[in-house]
């Protein structure tokens, strides 16, 4: 029984934000976590990763065992084990600790490329920020809701980038910007998304009349995804001021006190 | 009778999308467009195209061929044939398959450029996916309900950039990039859509400032369309929950039960 | 008598759509002003302009004659003279074509600058254009609204680039681009409002992290004129459905009949 | 008795903006302020700061001693003296004048950085302007209460871009400007902000296939925050159009008659 209770104590702690111990370990795990990307960031720095390769080495193996710790003890508190480890974060909380472990076991010099992607592949930490924003998970949760939307969008531009970068391959032709159609899609994306960088610009006439009317109706049509999104945020905002009558299941407004359809009086507030 | 029954059951299939067989097709011809377009795109790549010409040529003539009899087959199986063969989809489907055929009446090496254009052509079989989406339909009602005032925009933005072009080709005089007023006119495109290639700068004091003020202008007027077309989607999503008096046609809300102007018990659901 | 009748006739066709007499005036006159635009654009690339300096010097004037008779006959016909010549159209009238006419006095080789922007002033004749487009006014009107909180937007974010500017000014000192406080601000209004040339980068650390901090900043703030424009917008879409008590001046639904204040009839629809 | 009467008539002065003498005095300190910004902005041009090094000197400490005369007499004239000295108008109106005398003290040509520092942080004497706007004013709000989730897309935009700048920096090892994390992070902020200067870009074909799939994804999710502020000033807009009844607080529309609640007859217009 002792054991039981003992596993919902730190269940509370790890998992939950409503104790002052689960607060503090939040806390504790967010600044682990900042440090760690850090020193991954810092790593990558010749004056830093090329001067100190022990320290870092050290750091590393630090933050690992620190995690892998975390990960354990999340596994052992949480009510469904299985479901733990499957979710989301319990996934994350596996890629942020596996790419060292697997380092050990790739011998030598000789993989130092499959090293090198392995050591950063623990920038995914910064993934485990995520869980102590509640904002963030909203954000998620609206980008998800409208990820369909956005991506039928996205391969609607992507569609008209083909066909003008296509056009302008034909009409580019012999500017090396625009050797292959690749190369000319690229140049669609680079342009229609209005970054520009400018390392490949069109050189005739007639590609410079082209680019003009890709540009301009990118700039129009920017305004579609962003209406998009508006009306779905508008209209989730709008509808959080109705809700159900009990009986008959109308929508109503929140602060109505008889349903407009049935007359029953509604007890409950939103 | 049983020709007419093979019809419609073949009408079914390549034109429906509610029996089994019509979903098989769709994902059949979905690959199959998706693959022709990839090898438009792959040949126009020199260590692809230069190395393997006939692969290509034979390729491109399997995937024709498999889009004329794709033809043939809508034409044989739509309700009203004329009206299919001259619909949206009967022109893309048409335009797909012809460049093919035109580029064998186009003899030898003389026509070389020609026959590079035909050749490209064929990448306008991306527009076939668009059938499968239903969404992507949508996107493009949207787009063509909102296109009449998004054009009014984009005639002012260009009045506009007209106008600052020109001011910028007087004041630019002797700076390559502004040396005639549609290169200003170009520059200004380029400017106030934010692309920015920085290609063509402004090298004087007057000149930067003036584009200064035009950047500042285009970054605030990119609201204007955005806030038309979100008003405009809206305005869609508030109508919805709207429904018509059986009796007068009078607008009332979804929800309402007895028509706010003459009294009369309305019973459907929207 | 007649001469009143005339001068109305004249009325109807150069100021009204409403006649067929009227519509083909338009439609002459808008082809009018775009060859006459098409004409100084022209006549800038030296391939046209410096190739045939006559024809250009004959069109032009032939233009000027045109829209100088149009111009009085706009004067002889206006219902009331002065308002019209004061108004905004006849501001527009005036300035298109009196540069040519001034350009007369203007002797010689002398003053070749003053001539060839006199000349270039020719393309403000587009502004003329806008007369033929409703949505345009609409649209004009529109910006005219949001005018005053856009500038006060602008304002805003000239003074968040000033301090910047003034930043990177102090950081980037040696950096021939961040010279002098003005051309910092002129950096600083290329990257905020995201066209980026990129003639002028930040080369050290300190300064490329402030850019950064900047541009996000920039990313997230744009959303805001767009929000301004866009409540703007839905709010003027949503007070489009109501209508005022002819008796106590409440604001009711376009829809009602009695009004929900004092139980007036209202008889009149928006 | 007459010396309190006399900070009161200068309250109204310094503070208020309903007497003639106030606003004079508004109208004064505004011109004086942009004044003061311009002599900063000119003194960092070479043909103007290095020509006339004394008239500068001599301009700048009389705007400071005025300055300095009107931070005293605000400090006399407001009614809780403490108060307004932490305000943020207090410390704005402090930090314009302490960076001279300041100056005065960091004696002779050893410590010429932070005399240029301190000179230049005159320029914040601009913040004083917000003052004189009431929509400048109703902006900061504006921004301030979307600042927390703006902050929040911020930090996750930040989150992707480390992802995809260590990814970029994996792929495009040996392009110099990829050479560091930082490195890579600093052009993904370039680049999803859309700024897209262009001296950094991608060579390698992977490198640009995955800069491609972030600028779509950046293009897709600009529409997020510009949606949050548009629903958040949209709701705003809509919640104006309510008042709160007197007996029960319950929320009703601006012109309804009747509490919908409590049926209390209120009286009073929004």
């Amino acid at each position: 029984m002792l054991n039981q209770t003992t596993k919902e104590k730190i269940n509370r702690i790890v998992f939950g934000t409503d104790t002052k111990a689960g607060r503090r370990f939040d806390i504790v795990l967010l600044w682990l976590i900042l440090f760690s990307v850090l020193a991954v960031v810092a790593e990558s720095m010749p004056e830093l990763g090329m001067q100190f390769p022990d320290t870092f080495f050290y750091i590393d193996w630090v933050f690992t065992i620190v995690f892998s710790i975390e990960y354990l003890v999340r596994i052992y508190a949480a009510e469904k084990r299985k479901k733990y480890v499957f979710s989301y974060w319990g996934v994350i909380d596996f890629l942020s600790i596996i790419p060292a472990y697997i380092s050990i076991f790739v011998a030598g010099y000789h993989y130092l490329l499959v090293i090198r992607v392995l050591r950063l592949l623990r920038i995914f930490r910064i993934l485990k920020l995520i869980r102590f924003t509640r904002e963030g998970q909203v954000l998620l949760t609206a980008l998800r809701l409208s990820m369909y939307k956005i991506s039928v969008f996205i391969a609607f531009i992507f569609t008209f980038i083909v066909l003008v970068g296509t056009l302008m391959y034909v009409i580019e032709a012999g500017n090396p910007g625009f050797s292959t159609i690749p190369a000319s899609i690229y140049w669609g994306i680079v342009t229609v998304t209005t970054v520009g960088f400018g390392d490949i610009v069109p050189y005739t006439r007639l590609g410079q009349m082209v680019a003009s009317a890709m540009m301009l109706a990118g700039y129009a049509i920017i305004a579609v995804p962003t209406g998009i999104v508006t009306a779905e945020l508008t209209k989730k905002a709008y509808e959080k001021n109705t809700k159900q009558c009990e009986k008959c299941d109308q929508e109503v407004k929140a602060d109505d006190c008889y349903c407009s359809n049935c007359g029953h009086k509604i007890e409950s507030k939103v």
